[in-house]
């Protein structure tokens, strides 16, 4: 197995410098690669470990050619060439095709015959299943819900009911689509369960992690745009609209009816409430709170920095005093611009 | 199909303004709904978006009944007169009674007769199984757990053995009800497990979102009360305690042993530390960090606003130096009203 | 059944006060413990329920020996020894080893004879299941995933292909080992996939609490060491190294390739950014974000305190104009200190 370098060069439009005829059999780091193996460099770091590779080939940004003097793959977008590399010398496992024997398929469910059923697979009346479609042991498929061509679940995925994905998406495990909003009316002190009844529509090309769950729209539908990417233990409330391209990481938390717009990438844990709006090209730094609309494209940031615990201790009772502080300084300005003044009298 | 507008106001005891034979057959948003759709009016958007609506009804605050002339349902509690106006139109689906073929449950079970048991449901020995009571497929209900009469379970739920939940409770996908809770001893490095035989015990009425888990207790119980309102991936730990009819949205994390108190709200991605107690009726907002007992009714706040980066890394840093400003703001104080002194000497 | 206090004290290797032949039957609350019950003493609220317990004995520091006139297990470590007494009293339920019918293992798995394998749960082709591992229900082991002996698995558990866990591992419900990572190659506005076939690799003795999420490294591995115990709902990217010993609380996100070495403990909520490394023995407290390589041992912190919203409002806003407030009391300083010069000119 393994293909040459010529083959991997020309499938990822990248140029060849050196033995065209040199077999590549896998990818690997700088350090561990061996002849075999191709490597990558896409930051100094790497640059820094290039003298030492052992790798038969190493894929370079074609501006870090003179880096080295080995086999190359030479790219204007190492990352890009790398992971079309990657996907070649490492295609993933593509079950056969075929309905295991433990999975529950409603007779009123439509499913391709191309798509693989993993074990224990629940498919309820009216889904329909497209070309392609893997779905893993043990996920539920809730009654009229609609897999395009091409889409992976993994084990142990809820697609709720009238939900929909579009194709090529890829479903981690764990994940829940289509679970109820969180919406109540207050009845004196009580409260009283508004009915959930939209879905949740998610364009092509989307990725969805582990652990993340996307409510289902109150009325009309929560509506994940094409090629959204997002990570695990992420949630979505009812009626959020996510614009096409945006990337999400891990453990963030976005309220309802909130729009977030195209090409946007909001990094770890970052909170953001409800019923606003986020423009196109917005970039939300780790752990920050969008707490109101933001109508400019731009990198936005809250949050206290890291410090030792004694320090925070000191600084953070400060934090409680800031308004005082703000007021005193002020009064200390006019004071002294008085003394000034009569400075200039004399 | 649909429901005559005299037929919906007599079921919701609203105030019916218009046409009583009018027939409505869904809810709808105002900018979507046609002549056979009720509407409803929460908010001032929706009152703006009053004039231009098709909508055959619209439910309203009986203070705003002016601003409309079409069909009409008033109430005093618009918000509760559509949750129950769409829980007419909209039932949910309640599959037929009886265990699926594919479901394991143990001889020593006892399920009610009236109960709905999914595809590969697993229900382990000795548990107790109400009137009603609906578990999606693939769920899990260990050894002892009780499940309350008209108790619905999502798909993919795990409730841990001897676990309780009252009735009339709904939960969604990928819920964890009754995991371990996080105690340890240590010897020497090493952590050594503490043993956690406690419960979880739900009142009824209770909603939890999806992915959210629940420990329970380490010796005693952790409580869940009548009409609490659980949003997704909430983290609850060991012999927490949460008062009657508090709602907590997503995200949240709450330490062990804390007690909350009843009628609380507390916003998303909110932390709550360990040991400590909340009062009734107190309100955290989003993202906050609450580290201390709170006694006394009301809303609390933590945290930084949002700003631009570049702003926020000029603002940020000096917050590892507000204990010095602090300081030296005094001091100007002091030297300032030294030379106020001196100067009236003068 | 129950068994001596002369017998626990042996095997907990705690000293015995009182009567050797007491019959021990379960572990309680000092509150609720009765006279075949054993409490526990390890903090000052305990101390102070000490003179009203009906325990039937009560484990204490050797320093407390004085505080309580019954019989007492006495040791330098009260919580490890509650936790072995615990343990003994409360030994948790062995499932009957042996295979459930509607379990779906591949004939290219090698399940030892002694596991237990719950109902519906799926094993894939080259998988090993060691000596007495417990597989609960509803779980599932990818192709060539490897479990060590003695681990236990709560049902509904994930572990993705080629994953490893050591012995005596014990993971909750709804956990995902193995997820893909969150890698892309951005293409003009289009994220492109970067596959993700590296593992995740736990040591001995780690334990992972519910609905947790630990990516599978893109090329090399996932590293978590032996004894690392884990809450529920974190998440763990890429790539990430976390070393021996290290105890992490529920909700806290961890981003790609940073590495956290041993005994250090991080608490709730906290973020890690990624690509960094913290050394051992660090503790971080809850809800801080780490935006940066920690070198040194000790208590790390961020955040801001928590206040009423009404003074939440008038500080937060302050908090965007720390910089300029920082500048301006310089400002006074220096204006100051110049006439302070003036004065003593004159």
């Amino acid at each position: 197995m393994g293909i040459s370098l010529a083959e991997l060069a020309r499938r990822c439009q990248a140029e060849l410098r050196g033995d065209p005829g040199r077999i590549i059999e896998r990818v690997a780091t700088l350090e561990r690669a061996g002849p075999a193996d191709i490597a990558f460099v896409v930051d100094a770091r790497h640059r820094a470990q290039l003298s030492d590779t052992s790798a038969g080939a190493v894929i370079l940004h074609a501006r870090d050619a003179g880096l080295f003097t080995g086999n190359m793959l030479l790219s204007q977008n190492p990352r890009l060439c790398y992971a079309r590399v990657a996907a070649i010398l490492h295609p993933e496992a593509k079950p056969a095709a075929g309905i295991h024997a433990t999975a529950v398929i409603d007779p009123g469910a439509v499913v391709d015959g191309s798509a693989t059923i993993g074990a224990c697979v629940v498919i309820e009346a009216g889904a329909r299943i497209g070309t392609n479609v893997v779905i893993g042991a043990g996920s539920y498929i809730g009654s009229e819900a609609v897999l395009g061509a091409g889409t992976r679940l993994h084990p142990h995925v809820y697609v709720g009911s009238r939900c929909r994905l579009g194709m090529s998406c890829i479903v981690h495990a764990g994940a829940v689509i289509g679970s109820d909003g969180f919406g109540f009316a207050q009845e004196a002190e009580r409260w009283e369960k508004i009915p959930q009844f939209g879905r949740v529509v998610i364009g092509n090309d989307v990725e969805i992690g582990a652990n993340t769950a996307i409510d289902r729209g109150a009325i009309g539908d929560t509506l994940i745009g094409r090629g959204v990417k997002l990570d695990n233990l992420i949630h979505i409330a009812h009626n959020v609209e996510i614009g096409e391209d945006t990337a999400i990481a891990a453990c963030v938390g976005i309220a309802g009816s909130t729009r977030i717009g195209r090409r946007c990438t909001i990094a770890g844990q970052a909170g953001i409430v409800g019923h606003i709006e986020i423009t196109d090209d917005v970039h939300i730094t780790g752990a920050t709170v969008v707490s109101h609309t933001i109508r400019e494209p731009g990198t936005y940031s809250s949050g206290a920095p890291l410090e030792t615990y004694q320090s925070w201790l000191k600084n953070a009772v400060r934090m409680r005093q800031l308004d005082d502080m703000a007021r005193r300084l002020k009064k200390l300005e006019q004071k002294l611009s008085m003394f000034s003044e009569g400075g200039k009298v004399e």
